[in-house]
């Protein structure tokens, strides 16, 4: 149970209780056409239509909400460049609480300005970890805000948990459920769903290989950070976190990685195919199975498809991507 | 009676039935956003996530369906540089019949691909509306195939009528459906759906102004055609038909249209918020709320997404779109 730490069954179903007035219960797509490809039954969870773009939302609002309101009154806070920055923010005005948000100076202006428009107030800080936990540090110190990490906080792990929640919910006899690895809030909340509500499936995560800090720490069995990570998935270049990587370590079965050229084709093949935007992190599991990475003749796979936040302006496609 | 012909009430019914095992029962999608942007309840009946990525395949499914089995033996034939061609194809191929396409030479390489995929047998010709029945007359004697009209067919008409039909069923009360107009098949089996199953609601189709032939005949009362369409809607250049423009005079209430601009930002607006690849056609409705040019503060709105292909190497946004 060390490894589970206090996210019992019941924290995950208190977390879908308390989130769902706020997010969105996503569509679950299929294509015969995958179907037939892969000889296999493929279910995708659509949280590229979940609030703010992304299933950051779930983690967010549940982390917000679980907090006293006495903690409320000074707003709350996080360093991030990505969706959990936009999510904080959007789930912050939820309660009318303030969200400070660091970020680096190199933010792309559409990260920036969505931040913005949720109502976050943006730090600027260098683009390094150092600075951004400085800067971080700073913030709380001025502000009394209370920090909501990304994904190294149980009520964020237990929020993203709800995804395959609802999926096992309604697919029934899933055989294998697959997600993205980054920070690992995501997979871990994923990998305790299934242990809970599917203890017959197998969780099978996806990463680049140019950001294989969680394949290598999973397969060592030993913490090793993501040092150098150059992938187009913007979301999956973290290293994992004191509370993610023992869940993952243990309810994990398998972290399969793939190339950055297919990422991008499994990204393309998704928006041609299913017509669903899907940003480059969400298209990782989908280019394991492209890759053959995954024995799945006739099984039923879901796929949590992460986010749909992608800069229109620059497609990795194109020339200028 | 006469201007609906012999489109009844029971033929919708019948080709929804007909067509039902091969089509998909597409979602209808909302946004928060979006709703409240308008102050309405606006809900999108997502036929991009059609079989071919286009509503198209229902009509052509229901024509081939309702051929008698000797007009099959030669197959079916039709000239379109667009989705008809896709649905033709793949219609034809559920039956294992045949599928004559003429398209004209300077067709995008993707659509020629696609319906080669479908098992589409193509004849090029001169880009030109003479050299498009020239050909497509010969074929016909060649080849002993049956026409089927992209749009000017009966049974086209009542095919594309089920996309309303399952709209209105599923959203109960709808105050307005909209739909773009090209030839008008869509258009046409809309307002008979409407007029048929939701005689209380108001039907309105947008068209872009560069290619206003529908608006000019809807509002002048007799046919205009399309001369020199300039429009990046590319489904939406034709001309109505001898069956649709009476149906569409009957049964339609407004037609109004809207600038180039805001199509390109209304596609872009769909991508972005919603998350769903949306053609420029399928945007033409959508930019005739941007644009304000219809009153719908506190009302429920259908709106038909006709189609998502888009060729993702020339986007509208994009310098080489």
């Amino acid at each position: 149970m060390n490894s589970i730490g206090s996210i019992q069954s019941f924290t995950i179903l208190d977390a879908a209780k308390r989130i769902a007035p706020f997010i969105n219960y996503t569509p679950v797509l299929t294509s015969h056409t995958i179907n037939r490809l892969f000889k296999a039954e493929i279910f995708l969870k659509c949280e590229n239509f979940q609030k703010v773009g992304a299933f950051k939302a779930r983690g967010a609002t549940n982390a917000i909400l679980s907090l006293p309101e006495s903690d409320l009154g000074c707003g709350v806070a996080t360093h991030s460049s990505g969706n959990h920055a936009q999510a904080l923010s959007w789930a912050a005005s939820l309660v009318n609480t303030r969200a400070f948000i660091v970020m680096p100076v190199n933010s792309s202006k559409i990260k920036v300005a969505a931040v913005k428009d949720y109502g976050g107030e943006i730090t600027f800080c260098e683009p390094d970890l150092a600075s951004r936990e400085t800067t971080l540090f700073r913030i709380l110190e001025q502000t009394g805000a209370k920090e909501i990490h990304p994904y190294n906080n149980e009520q964020i792990i237990a929020g993203q948990a709800t995804a395959a929640l609802e999926l096992i919910d309604e697919i029934k006899n899933l055989d294998i459920i697959m997600a993205p690895v980054g920070g690992g809030g995501l997979l871990g909340g994923t990998s305790l769903s299934v242990h809970y509500f599917l203890p017959e499936g197998k969780v099978i995560a996806a990463e680049p290989e140019q950001a294989n800090d969680a394949y290598l720490s999973f397969t060592n069995r030993k913490f090793i950070p993501s040092l150098n990570p150059d992938t187009i998935a913007d979301g999956l270049r973290t290293s994992l976190g004191t509370i993610t990587f023992p869940i993952i370590l243990n309810h994990v079965h398998r972290i399969v990685t793939v190339s950055e050229e297919s990422i991008v084709k499994s990204m393309r093949f998704l928006w041609e195919r299913m017509k669903i935007m899907v940003e480059p992190s969400s298209a990782v599991p989908f280019a394991a199975l492209m890759e053959g990475k995954i024995e799945i003749t006739g099984k039923k796979v879901g796929i949590i498809i992460s986010g749909g936040n992608v800069d229109l302006d620059h497609l990795p496609w194109m020339k200028n991507g």
